[in-house]
């Protein structure tokens, strides 16, 4: 079955998979131990960290092993923000980080602390500029991811850890989606990396702190990793993190190129396959493995299990927040069309008649969806006065079916009020009214929900 | 090389390899997703839960997967305080608790909360009634090991359950050290354990909440394992966990019987073999496979080498404390030696052979570590007046080993007082004099360092 979900977790890269047996046999006991058994344990921790620590670009003795990479997000901005309470308690993270940076931010305002949030442009980027316009003589710490987990825009962390140098904050970088490919490039303080995602074991997190940066680690205090990452050190999955990142960054610029050609065949197909697609994210400065597409009128998860039923593993909107059933903040923050969101991100080695046969089933998966939910057909035409519709109750994509539906019954002028109680109503009905050149008006309250007005121009 | 540091961690258990092999292949996808791979791992991780739940003897929907036995204690400790909170800010723990927990008190004191700590016997037991006595009504918490980590005594759980229960207290058992021989009894409310102690992979705890218990999982948020282990589960680890507990339980009967005669001997022999020893911890009352003993006049580091070249792994003093050189906790609490220390815990299918050997070259060991200090032969005799010993700047125990060499040259009645800056000697000191009856005077200040007055008695 072709998986095309490496950025929510990557299958075990070969060389992760040797490394972790024979770590197993020669790296079980206490790295802490002068017996032989730890003290071997030891030296294969030692090593592990050099190699890490190589690819990450940093020293030896700045980076330690955590449980996983949102443990090492974790750690980092609480670390960081008590290293610097002198200075002041405001943090500035952009708008489109992962969830647990997003969660990080959230405990650090319930404890008293403020948070600024950098918006971003429609294809995700935050502009320097506007991490600049953000920094204050309070900032304790800025963070910035290097790509979108659920975009894959790459970032400006050098030109933003060059603004945060010049005002004297530091900057902590989650590498997550990334550092499989290259190092992150810039005069970051912090980085914070998992290692299921470049094809390494679960349960290993990196976390980079720069000599001079001030971290105060998190209590409760423990002797393991230099007290950043408290518990016995799990050896054998460290070994083999250290392993296959190494690994697959010698694989890293031949498939760069290979999937980066792979994903632009996808980008600049699946318009032409599917009609009333919005592919989002930017098309230059992007992960190489990693594109997002919206489709109007479509429910994601339908979607999702129509194309698991044909065979392919997608992911839909945020990958820590697909459960919830909120539409994703990362597109919220765009301003694009939430509905009908797929995520395909391709593994190292993705045969290219894999992708082929993706574009082959998705056409009619999506008709399936759209079929199934009554979405309109094209040139419905009416006429009357201004209407309201009331989809109270209705789920993401009926409200924005409805409105597609009666558009045509009003006279060009005249307005639909959409009363709709979901939450991804705020975003699709604009980013439809955007495709179809309808004008969005605006919204306002309303009992039990809101009314999103619409003026038919068309 | 005979391995006897399994309270330290044990290798991994062929159960644990076998299962974690098999997961590697069918568990690495995100169980959080909807696609085939997603749902596998789901089945998988409820499996795994099933079975661990069985063998903690709890609801399946009450116990979390942690990184490590660590997190569980840090997350058990700071999530019980905080959901109980409004009855007050006391927490109660036994003095002789593993240094999780008490960097977890540690944490809440520096954090404004309050402590106690229950003191041991000398065989290390807290008793119920001192629990009893600890207890107030602005108590949240109180937490007790199921077993000692240092020296096997097992712990009256039970009946402080039941205590506790009484003052309507919440109890936390650490059960690192039982938990692959058998579940806890009584009436708990809160437990950690941690998988690489039984056999299982390093990366896995346990937390055990039940039902009702008030609880508030510290922050940031995060959605995996009801929020209280963040980050992505480490699903083949955890798979490999949940099977090896089993497969111990299953063989645990019969390795109770067999490690505990092999203990019995250890007990027996050691102090007729070696000269000036100390076995401590309860001779009944005690895990099945671990003994630990105190040798005068001998450095633990030394004395571990000297084994460590005979080709013997065990520990000594404090498994989390022994690289900071300061005398291990639970010894000091117990009152017991701590000089000389060796903890011996045995692997599960240890050869008989492998423990004879061990006492066959124990002595020799001892021997030579006692030479090298130039300790003390018997019947060193002299007369004089009161002695002053400046031993400030010599390390344990050499304190001890100059004392004993001069209690000869002064007078029956007449005091030696020993001028040191070591903390052990503070605890060997009057250990020395009891196992040599000679009378303990007390100590006082001195400049840069302590003043022990020890007056001779035969």
């Amino acid at each position: 079955m072709p998986y095309f979900d490496v950025a929510s977790t990557a299958p075990l890269h070969p060389v992760a998979r040797q490394a972790l047996l024979a770590a197993l046999d020669e790296g079980w006991a206490d790295p802490a131990r002068l017996y032989r058994e730890g003290r071997r344990a030891r030296m294969l921790l030692d090593a592990a960290r050099e190699t890490a620590a190589e690819a990450v670009g940093c020293r030896a003795d700045e980076l330690s092993f955590t449980s996983s990479g949102t443990r090492a997000v974790h750690t980092a901005v609480a670390g960081a923000l008590a290293g610097r309470r002198r200075t002041g308690r405001h943090l500035v993270v952009s708008a489109v980080e992962h969830s647990s940076v997003l969660h990080a931010a959230e405990a650090h305002e319930a404890d008293g602390g403020t948070v600024t949030e950098v918006g971003v442009d429609r294809t995700g980027r935050a502009a320097p500029e506007a991490f600049r316009a953000a920094l204050r003589g309070d900032t304790a710490l800025a963070c910035l991811q290097s790509a979108n987990h659920e975009v894959g825009t790459v970032q400006p962390v050098a030109e933003v850890a060059a603004v945060c140098r010049d005002a004297g904050v530091p900057l902590l970088v989650d590498a997550a989606q990334s550092l499989g490919w290259e190092p992150v490039a810039g005069d970051w303080s912090l980085l914070a990396a998992s290692s299921h995602k470049w094809g390494g074991p679960a349960g290993v997190g990196l976390l980079a702190v720069r000599k001079g940066v001030r971290f105060a680690a998190p209590a409760p205090a423990d002797e393991r990793e230099r007290g950043r990452a408290p518990g016995f050190e799990n050896l054998p999955a460290i070994v083999a993190a250290a392993a296959s990142l190494r690994a697959v960054r010698a694989e890293a610029d031949a498939e760069r190129k290979r999937l980066g050609a792979l994903v632009d065949r996808i980008r600049a197909r699946v318009p032409e396959l599917v009609p009333d697609v919005d592919v989002v994210g930017d098309p230059v400065r992007r992960l190489p493995h990693l594109v997002t597409f919206s489709c109007l009128y479509v429910d994601g998860e339908a979607l999702l299990g129509e194309l698991d039923r044909a065979g392919f593993a997608v992911s839909s909107g945020s990958s820590c927040t697909s459960s919830t059933l909120t539409p994703s903040h990362v597109l919220r923050a765009m301003g694009v069309l939430s509905e009908g969101n797929v995520r395909v991100s391709l593994p190292l080695g993705v045969p290219e008649s894999d992708v082929d046969r993706f574009l082959e089933v998705l056409p009619g998966a999506v008709r399936r969806v759209r079929e199934h939910l009554g979405a309109p057909s094209e040139g419905v035409r009416a006429d009357g006065p201004d209407l309201v519709l009331d989809t109270l109750g209705k789920r993401c994509p009926i409200p924005v079916i409805e409105l597609a539906k009666v558009i045509g019954d009003v006279p060009v002028g005249s307005t639909v009020t959409v009363l709709s109680d979901d939450e991804a109503a705020r975003l699709d009905i604009p980013a439809w009214c955007a495709m179809r050149d309808q004008e969005y008006v605006g919204e306002r309250g309303a009992p039990d929900g809101t009314a999103y007005v619409v003026r038919r121009r068309t």
